[in-house]
């Protein structure tokens, strides 16, 4: 009998995730991963500090390298190969390698698609010109810091206001830059409760990033002089040097639409909490499929490291017979925007009503630390809640300290299903160079069953 | 019919937020605080940091003033007024008035004792000897700062190497003291596993500061030649020029013990979850008092801020006829330690094995951002865990970066009664300037379950 054969489309976390856990589980399993680029497994969420410059080699991003996975981990990775057709009947993908432009056909038993998503462009915006980049590689993370050094650029302008468009104006700001920030919306982080996002347009006018929301850049050109002229979809002009597209991105689903398999939210690829596709055998995790919500009850569309990961851990153990299911999003992000840190989890006011809760938000100002200990800052807190039932559906904080982690005991709570009276009768740390005595998550539960009493 | 009246022995922080609780519900109910000392609800915590010269003025760390509970929220206050004895048979206190010097009788219809609790000094050490301090309050703290100023100090001697002890050390060190810490436990942190508590006596020593485990102060005694001469218990001798006790607390108990009320757990006050005394119409709360714990199902002794705070509200709520119950200690607790934070929830090895629950140990180490992002620093996280159940009883945790409130990501978990496996599925936030793609948390609950898969 020959062994059976696991083939993965898609070197990132989520495939090389559930490779790397297939292959340590059953050590005759044959696996076999196809990637159209050069890398595999790299720290993408890092690529905005690499052009900041804090990260000094681009390698440093790379935590896996393709050797590595052939050589200690027995997994054949194949690089610029890219998979154009996907035949679920035959079960067989049709492969072809773009160094020697030669087209084969591959069998498989179990088969991954892990493509990842792509960058959405605005339509008008050419990403061929000369200075118009997407962040979607380390690639185009060397190209865009060799063009800002070699052009000596001085001005950055970044199309979208999402967690990339925050992190690219610091990164762009990071090289000297004078940086423009372009959003469709009138606010800011649009995940966001508006509370937030106005603190969060504060800091960005605070470090002196111009923002311009409201409007889409329509067209980019180059400007004879030199630079590159924006238009804005408000009749709007805005010369620089450089334009960087973060505003979202959409499921890569070509392979699995063309070979008939159901796709759900945002065409993203369906699959159930195994991470099954429509078709049998077939399995896809990370950016190109869904991600189930435990708070929705339903499947979401959540692009996020760490679902790309989690799902292809589950697929790994799928294939070697675990039945393990995927627990679930949160809704949990967190973002750096200069010296504020964003954080959220669960749902937002709009997410909890669309869903037919009973919600309303509570703003709630508190400490990250003891009010006379040095580096105490303001954590501002909005909890979505449903106050008949004492039941918190999502929480959002901003602050320049102790942000970051607290989010966390949110999500646990919600994840555990706590009552607003458990989470405030939750023992946690308190000593002055960390907390209030009562912790910025214990007063805002406080708040939001209590008010100020 | 007259007003009820609520009278409240000590004015620290259980007693006033109990009856700052109480007025806000409750107008008409006469509320007369006695407070031996000087001050009100001031925060203890951050007499180290004062001493350190990181806090101004020491009345920065007075959170309310006598004069503000009385005029704004009605509370009558006396300062240096000891309650001396219990009547509770005729619902009446003795209380010496110390200025005056005279004694009266006060009814009371509900009687919160919250006299907090008193620093353990080893026999032999003579807290009158010029030079030798507890850290008990605000004058205290005022007096060793003067002290150190005064005598021109260049060397300090903590005696205890618990919380305040480690708060000690660093605070001390800040003022350029040469500093020395006795403890007679072989090791530091005796709440914490071994392995957190070498991480620990690893930045003691970094810091230059000089460790003597094993051994404690048998005698202090001044030198003809100037400064104090402290004789250990192993015989040693060590010459310093000020020493700070910090050596644990016991509960003040007495008026309580000799009214013939319930003592439990370490002599503190017995209470039930309503911080009932065994006396009808007497009430309990803070370091006098035991504290009910959630995963250990009974009393403990745990003479901590938070706790304090929570059941002075539990009795402020009870007392204007609200039915209240303490949700209980989880075994939080955090520290800084110069350049790291170690904190911890649940219980250690031993109090879950003294319990009689299956528990091992799990030692896991892990970053606190992205490995390439600046200022990822080790975490060390230690769990104790029912490995067969799959349950979680403990987290301890260690690092320089990162530690504070993932602490209560685990505090949460314990609460709601999460498995191992429900915390490696939560959706922990991440983000490469705040965490690995797997948190901490999720890593070490993954390696509990299933080692380094």
């Amino acid at each position: 009998m020959t062994s059976k054969r696991f083939v993965v489309i898609g070197g990132d976390a989520a495939g090389m995730s559930a490779a790397s856990l297939a292959r340590r589980r059953r050590p005759d399993l044959g696996i076999e991963v196809f990637e159209m680029g050069e890398y595999t497994s790299y720290g993408a969420c890092g690529l905005p500090y690499y052009i900041a410059g804090w990260i000094p080699e681009l390698d440093d991003l790379i935590s896996v390298t393709p050797w590595e996975f052939m050589e200690k981990r027995g997994i054949q990775v194949h690089l610029r190969h890219r998979a154009q057709r996907l035949y679920p009947d035959r079960k067989v993908i049709e492969v072809l390698g773009l160094e020697a432009g030669r087209v084969k056909e591959v069998a498989y038993d179990d088969l991954l698609i892990a493509t990842g998503a792509e960058p959405l462009v605005p339509p008008g915006v050419d990403t061929g010109l000369e200075g118009v980049f997407t962040l979607r590689g380390l690639p185009q993370a060397e190209a865009i810091t060799r063009f800002i050094r070699e052009k000596s650029c001085r001005r950055g302008l970044v199309v979208g206001t999402g967690y990339i468009g925050m992190e690219m104006a610091e990164g762009l700001a990071a090289t000297g830059l004078e940086v423009t920030v372009v959003g469709r919306r009138p606010l800011v982080l649009p995940a966001f409760e508006e509370e937030i996002a106005e603190v969060v347009a504060g800091e960005l006018k605070k470090q002196e990033v111009n923002l311009r929301t409201g409007a889409e850049a329509a067209k980019v050109e180059r400007v004879p002089a030199g630079g590159l002229r924006v238009t804005l979809t408000d009749g709007g002009e805005l010369d620089t040097d450089l334009v960087v597209i973060g505003a979202g991105v959409r499921p890569r689903n070509e392979l699995a639409v063309e070979a008939g398999l159901a796709v759900g939210v945002k065409k993203a690829i369906a699959v159930d909490r195994r991470q099954r596709t429509s078709a049998p055998g077939v399995w896809a995790a990370g950016d190109c499929a869904e991600a189930y919500h435990r708070l929705l009850g339903r499947n979401a569309y959540v692009p996020l490291a760490l679902h790309a990961n989690r799902q292809g851990r589950i697929v790994g153990g799928n294939v070697v017979g675990l039945t393990t299911e995927f627990p679930g999003v949160l809704g949990t992000a967190i973002c750096k925007v200069f010296d504020l840190t964003v954080a959220r989890t669960g749902l937002s006011l709009k997410e909890a009503r669309d869903q037919g809760y009973d919600a309303e938000k509570v703003v709630v100002q508190s400490g990250s630390r003891a009010g006379y200990y040095p580096g105490a800052a303001r954590i501002l807190s909005v909890l979505i809640v449903d106050r008949k039932a004492g039941r918190p559906w999502g929480a959002q904080m901003v602050g320049a300290d102790g942000v970051a982690h607290r989010i966390n005991t949110w999500a646990a709570a919600l994840a555990a299903g706590l009552s607003l009276e458990d989470v405030y009768g939750l023992d946690l740390a308190y000593a002055p160079p960390f907390s209030q005595v009562w912790d910025p998550v214990l007063l805002a539960s406080k708040v939001a069953l209590k008010g100020n009493e």
